[in-house]
């Protein structure tokens, strides 16, 4: 019996029957066996592709994606999850659109998702917007497909919003889970989600968010720490303290590095801005106030500055549970001595992790696949048995 | 059956053996039998793709698509009529090529075609110069196709040029019919092709002309209202004056509004720039004249200006059939109060028309698929049965 | 038996072992049987094509292009041939990336190749970097496949560096093959490689190398020549030499056009860089040093005015083998009164040419197909063979 097959098997006999036609926004809104029905045909789909054989489950159709923001690894993490079930990607560039003319969101939806199958976002820049952009996008064709304008109804990937980002978390959780050999083994592992410093400004929050929303359900102990100021959004440290209390694991948040590495298995060293500064910034935004962008600008990088301490070093490493915890980042990180003089981590941790690190990354296609299919394909079940036995090759 | 399979049967009457390998520039270039094949074809791809049908005649190809203006609506329905097919977009971004180096347009159109099925050009800024261009792109591919540097003959589908906008007219004109329960209902039915105020400049003339130059064919009462000097190409005019006198419909021009929408079964208000000044510009972009171009913008928002009264308001529409003339836009259009303070039609009016307004775009993908599809195979109505009764599905 | 089947049959008997996941750099690293079977494919491949046979031998899959300059016909050439075996062209713009953050070329390799089976990269930009970043990036991805980061082991075709133009350079050998009627017929054939004058500046010089390294193949006498100044890279130079040696033909370096048409069969007249100045230019830029760039650019150019009497002109041609030696050009080439007031070549005489020049960059489409076919295909013999024997049709 294959891997696939396997896996398979044990897709049937979990609770999926909510995902089909459902969007993905927050991994919150999905319950456990949801979550890991996604593993599971992530892990199908990498097992079929090493086996040459055909993924596709799509004869033709789009998957749109929308970037507000600049992306090289999940803009070709779409295009890949896309490409291996059969999909095109139809990129909606807005500089090339006339949305510019005071379109409206619903408009644009509508106009863009004749043939879309998926819809995959990226709109991380402003704090209260990104998600709200998503939604007010995926209401629309929803309610395109309810009046008849669209064939069908098109689902959502959040590829980040300002909340969470749920294809990298789960990859990253995918990627813990095989390093570990299994959730099982998940039970009482110390992860540490915390801030380092970085000479930029403004990296999203979603991150720091997704990781602390997720890992939470699964017995760990979740530590998040940052300096003052540095808070996430309160709503998605309670959604972790629910998780945390409804698994047995636990969450706690500490005030320096060294206290969430200690004896940590996991760590997450990444640099993240002040979440009342990026409400700030959103408003200064939506008041074209380019001179307190910049003023603010300013402040949040001498603030950074002052927290320059807060760095995966190889001292800081040594701290972990034998010196060797796991350590995790979404990428690019700014790493010290090569990418710039002082940043969030030392490049002999990072190059020692590099191949690790690489394969954290090479779950993401994956995962966005193993989303689109449990949300598009009424019978998984079926698909993946029927995509194993099948002749179809993936190259001659 | 089927009713694709009905669809079939009906195109099985029509004389359509001209279409195929030939260009789509002008509806007014094609029969009316041909038109009705498009249409026809349209339905049967729609039905095909409602029943989870592969729609796709091509294993490989491309659809070259080159856009010499920003466009959102027309590349999305462009790129899902491609897919819908089984073609892979390849779009020119002539920013990201070597043409500015004074290359011909026989040798761009020759380099880009090696693999190309299909073309679809936008290219509608200059009155004199877009239908030019696409007629010198396409004389130069045949050419190629006879001396043996293309495998195959590729054929255009015109996205918008200085003349006509045969995609986006048909798709309108396929909605009315639906809207009106089929072509045998609209004799006598009257359509206003009205001017309406717009705080922009320069749009193009396209579609009120191809409106006039296809609405003229189906018995309808077709009615051009602008103020004065907004006129449109004389050329055009006669086309519509022939065509209604061909089909016992009728073509008229009014100086109102007001007269136009009076007891109007249809109305499709925007704006458009005049016809002599779009010439005036051009001349002025071949000599370069940026001075004298600003100078033309400023004269023409400020003529616009003079007509604020020409806007399709709640009050207009009550001059229309019991108040509920069919309103009809190409999209996107000038909403006051919502995209701009006084612009095309009353925001009331708009929404009130939001459900109906998006499926007419959505018929353009359709159309555009139909017109590839006859001018591709030979045999269109093996074509469509054979997709009706394969086993093939759009999605597992 | 199908055209096909006989080269199936003829590639049969070479020695290909070595192609199978290997990377195609520069034609001199690959064997005479090796160049043999690109061109059998490649041939193939166009006839299965004219014959209407599907030639999928992917059913998904990227291409990965990354263009670090402009380019029209390579792009269109990579798409096009991508589409022709089943991948789908998915391009890196580093505009649109983070790679501005000091990203490695490792992690940017790793990233972008999650389900890339070819990569396709151009850089010709900067002597000694082009060919440097090509061997990085697919040492990153060997490393990738090896460290199980990535399924499949993407390979390289090399669509232009610093030293070779590979793509180019097989598509004009698979020309003259044509035109010359057979391999067999070339032995003793004069080929000019000549500079020519342009009014541009800092052109690449990996046409004239990739021309004198692989020409000196096929038992030619191979004459190179160019103003004092204008040397190519002695490497190549001995490359040339070295297989002139092997196969019964010649290389010689001559100092005037002149001399270098008289009598040639074949010529190939073009304006490139002095291989000095551009290494000068890679470390101005380098170093950051625009006013250095600025002054050398103005010196190149008076350089290149000092020899406008080398162009192809009507005279020139006069020299050749009855007047009519076959013309060949990489295009787009600055035509004398066309493109530019006084260039490389004649109008009237490029205008003779213009067919057998587009059929010359139409082998460039299955040049690269062959390349991919034979990198990516364990037994091409039997895919030639299951293609021309299958039922697909490219077209319904």
């Amino acid at each position: 019996m294959s891997k696939t097959i396997e896996l398979a098997k044990h897709l049937e006999k979990l609770h999926i029957n909510n995902m089909y036609k459902s969007d993905f926004y927050w991994t919150w809104d999905k319950t456990d066996e949801e979550l890991e029905a996604i593993f599971t045909v992530a892990d199908a789909l990498r097992d079929l592709r090493e086996r040459n054989k055909s993924t596709r489950i799509f004869d033709s159709g789009l998957g749109i994606s929308i970037f507000r923001d600049n992306s090289t690894r999940t803009r070709f993490s779409f295009a890949s999850a896309c490409n291996l079930l059969g999909l095109t990607v139809q990129d909606l560039d807005e500089k090339k659109s006339q949305i510019a003319h005071g379109e409206t969101v619903r408009e644009t939806a509508n106009m863009v998702s004749f043939m879309a199958d998926v819809i995959g976002i990226r709109d991380d820049m402003f704090i209260g917007e990104g998600h709200k952009y998503q939604k007010t996008f995926m209401d629309a064709v929803k309610e395109g497909y309810r009046d008849g304008i669209l064939e069908q109804q098109p689902t959502l990937v959040n590829l980040q919003c300002d909340v969470d980002h749920p294809t990298q978390c789960m990859a990253d959780m995918l990627h813990i889970i095989h390093e570990f050999g299994g959730v099982e083994n998940l039970k009482g592992k110390k992860i540490a989600m915390t801030w380092a410093y970085s000479p930029s400004y403004g990296k999203p929050l979603s991150v720091p968010q997704g990781v602390i929303g997720l890992m939470t359900r699964f017995g760990m102990d979740v530590v998040l720490a940052h300096p003052e100021g540095y808070d996430v959004m309160p709503e998605v440290e309670e959604i972790a303290k629910k998780n945390a209390a409804a698994t047995g694991g636990s969450y706690k948040k500490v005030s320096t590095m060294e206290e969430a590495f200690d004896g940590a298995d996991i760590v997450y060293p990444k640099s993240w801005a002040p979440f009342a500064a990026m409400e700030q910034r959103t408003k200064l935004y939506q008041a074209g106030d380019q001179a307190g962008i910049d003023a603010l600008e300013k402040q949040l990088l001498a603030q950074n500055a002052q927290h320059k301490d807060w760095t995966c070093s190889e001292e800081m490493m040594k701290r972990t549970k034998n010196g060797k915890a796991l350590y995790l980042h979404c990428l690019p990180a700014d790493i010290t001595g090569l990418s710039c003089p002082e940043g969030e981590v030392d490049n002999s941790v990072f190059d020692r992790y590099l191949v690790p690190l690489y394969k954290e990354a090479s779950y993401k296609p994956y995962i966005i696949a193993a989303m689109i299919l449990m949300s598009k394909v009424k019978d998984p079940v079926s698909a993946l048995m029927a995509l194993d036995q099948g002749s179809k090759r993936k190259l001659f």
